[in-house]
């Protein structure tokens, strides 16, 4: 009599989750991948599709589609609600609207990150964050919606308010909305309205620190900052928020009118972290993160990995390279304990990292050494591309970035109802 | 002193009022086109936007970037809210969040059509129809979300109600939904799921009539007929409905249980009809429709010309030509009265008619000549291409076509969150 095969519950299917299911392809195990989305996210490439560059099904193919044909694998698509530890099982409202119990002898928990405000969650509405394709579907609403209405207001100030962006935040995620919002207004939308220029549009990027892009090396940081100052992008650096609501921003105690406010500037684990932290016992440290040990799992349940952005780990950044490194360890931890081989600690391998600015600007550090400008920028691209999943999807996007670049223009630029009314 | 050009307003980016608006590129006039969307709507691919096959922002280009490099054209977002035909004047909710009043000498509406429940609004929450880019996302969500649900429900009946779409009406847009929804199941998801077979999902396309396709030859219709009942779907005719609500529909006194209804059995005339056939005394007909005459215009309104699918003139289909040629004979009609010259009477071209049923299956009428199968089909693609508005959506829009062929996939299959929840 053949033993029914390890069940493997992986929960969430982004890079972590994702890569994790599909280690585990042939593996003698069952995976059941659970995600509130039927899809994956390429959360690198979303703000492209805040900005009118890209489309949501450009980025993000079903999961059901990237796992089709893996013989091992289903796809559940359900909202996890509860996981009880000592009985091995999570409760899952799913998509017919029952609840489901999953049962596990190896839970795999990749539920991501979230927006966070910092304890001003109130602000959420003046300042959307961008992690889901709702998300980039309402800033991409907001923000040509704001040259709309710019268009039509006749009293300046308020014109004026609506030509203001603001993005709060100077990671790689701000500094990329910012470049992009600075080139649709400079360049996409130059010719396309009458009554107000475009080019004067007045594009903000705070931080509260003292430089962008937290872990380059200064001489980057200072080429991002020049960068976008090029590309008109006022750099506000030691700059806290103290305020934000639907008609602007106090940045370090300056009043600035502005209709458009986009909140780049952190993320908190996702709310399964806190419970299978007190259920456990697992510290959580910054943004709520669990501080896994060195095999991924939780304190005292060896058979319960957590892993990608909900985790923290010294040395390892909230990238999407480490999320796909963290699910393909896992998966091979799985299966060597299945083989009744040791598993080794978990290793981050910095291959690098790289943010792009605009049109031939970005930085990048690979292996130690520091890239900038068209080098840096071409880089991105191949490796975005690389990394895109679906050849179909691959092949779209080359073919808009490649057209964007010829005529400067980015036409996924449709503003959908139910966003926010001026 | 010069005098200021000749102001003509348009109302509505769809094929009327976009072609009105093109047409009078050379004209010695000022355009203003206002709609409540920022993109005109390629509305003949909208159901493939509704069962994934394409994205919305390949269908739905900017109207001002269309119109960029008329150089006397003006866009406008905003809502029309009423018209003051004396003071030659409408007003307008814009962007901004303000009342704007837009005066004209010459006034051009062409608000087109929504979907017609016929005395049943209340159906419209469990039926969506198919007019704009949020129905056709929400159908997508719906038609996806549907077989999501139905691998997860354990209970046969209330599985088989997920597993069964409801298309109510039998003209172009049902006969291609119906097709698409047939293919997505039996083609595209054969292989995506583990538990449910959705080649065995039910897709039945109902209408009222004894035939599919008014307006279509014996010959063709009963040719429409074969290929949906060949690609799996059951046409039932001469069957009214009686009764829809989330849980199914009933058809000619026959309770179905379905989970999916979706509502293309007609469209009524924008509500901007009936305040026009008020103030001005014109007749409206069937859906609402006004019965302009045979230059176009408002009775005793010289200066107000209707056109697209919110009028009625005997002879001429609801269909996107009809509505090009009405908008490029207003814009001919505006030049030819500036020049004093005399206007003729519109004239409707019929060059044929063509409806696709699903992978090389089309039927169309073209000079009379009736076509089906393969031919029929290849004209389909080419000429929609061609119509397509913008070089890169053709691109996008061709290679999407060329792989779907090539795969049987369908990749745009995003579902988004504000959907009805099961």
């Amino acid at each position: 009599m053949r033993a029914a095969p390890h069940r493997v519950l992986v929960v969430g299917g982004g890079f972590a989750g994702l890569y994790a299911a599909r280690g585990l392809r042939d593996a003698p195990v069952a995976v059941t991948l659970v995600d509130r989305r039927n899809h994956h996210l390429f959360q690198p490439l979303l703000y492209q599709v805040a900005t009118g560059s890209l489309t949501a099904g450009e980025i993000a193919p079903p999961l059901r589609w990237i796992l089709r044909r893996q013989r091992n694998a289903t796809v559940v698509l359900a909202d996890v609600e509860s996981i009880d530890l000592d009985a091995r099982s999570i409760v899952a409202l799913g998509a017919d609207g029952h609840r489901h119990e999953l049962p596990y002898d190896t839970l795999v928990v990749a539920a991501g990150a979230e927006t966070n405000y910092f304890g001003h969650d109130g602000w959420s509405a003046s300042a959307p964050g961008l992690k889901s394709v709702e998300d980039a579907i309402e800033i991409r609403g907001r923000v040509l919606g704001a040259f709309e209405a710019a268009e039509l207001e006749r009293d300046p100030a308020a014109r004026e308010a609506w030509l203001t962006f603001v993005v709060v935040g100077g990671g790689p995620t701000g500094v990329e909305l910012a470049g992009q919002i600075a080139e649709l207004a400079r360049d996409t939308l130059r010719r396309d309205f009458q009554h107000v220029d475009t080019t004067r549009a007045r594009v903000v990027l705070a931080d509260a620190a003292p430089h962008l892009l937290a872990g380059y090396s200064a001489r980057l940081q200072a080429r991002a900052v020049r960068d976008l100052r090029q590309l008109g992008v006022e750099v506000r650096l030691g700059v806290p928020v103290d305020a934000v609501d639907e008609t602007g921003a106090s940045l370090g105690g300056e009043r600035l009118a502005a209709r458009t406010v986009i909140w780049a500037a952190g993320v908190r684990a996702s709310g399964l972290a806190r419970a299978l932290a007190e259920a456990t016992g697992t510290p959580q440290v910054g943004g709520g993160r669990l501080a896994v040990g060195p095999d991924l799992t939780l304190r005292g349940r060896p058979e319960v990995l957590a892993l990608g952005d909900m985790v923290a780990i010294d040395g390892v950044p909230g990238v999407a390279p480490a999320a796909m490194q963290m699910g393909r360890y896992a998966a091979a931890t799985i299966a060597a304990r299945l083989a009744g081989t040791p598993a080794p600690a978990f290793r981050y391998r910095d291959k690098g990292t790289l943010a792009t600015i605009g049109r031939n600007r970005a930085v990048g550090q690979v292996r130690g050494v520091g890239l900038h400008g068209r080098l840096a920028w071409a880089m991105w691209l191949g490796v975005h591309l690389t990394y895109l999943i679906g050849f179909q999807n691959r092949v779209l996007v080359f073919l808009r970035w490649s057209i964007s670049y010829l005529t400067r223009g980015r036409n996924a630029r449709v503003i959908t109802r139910g966003r926010r009314r001026a």
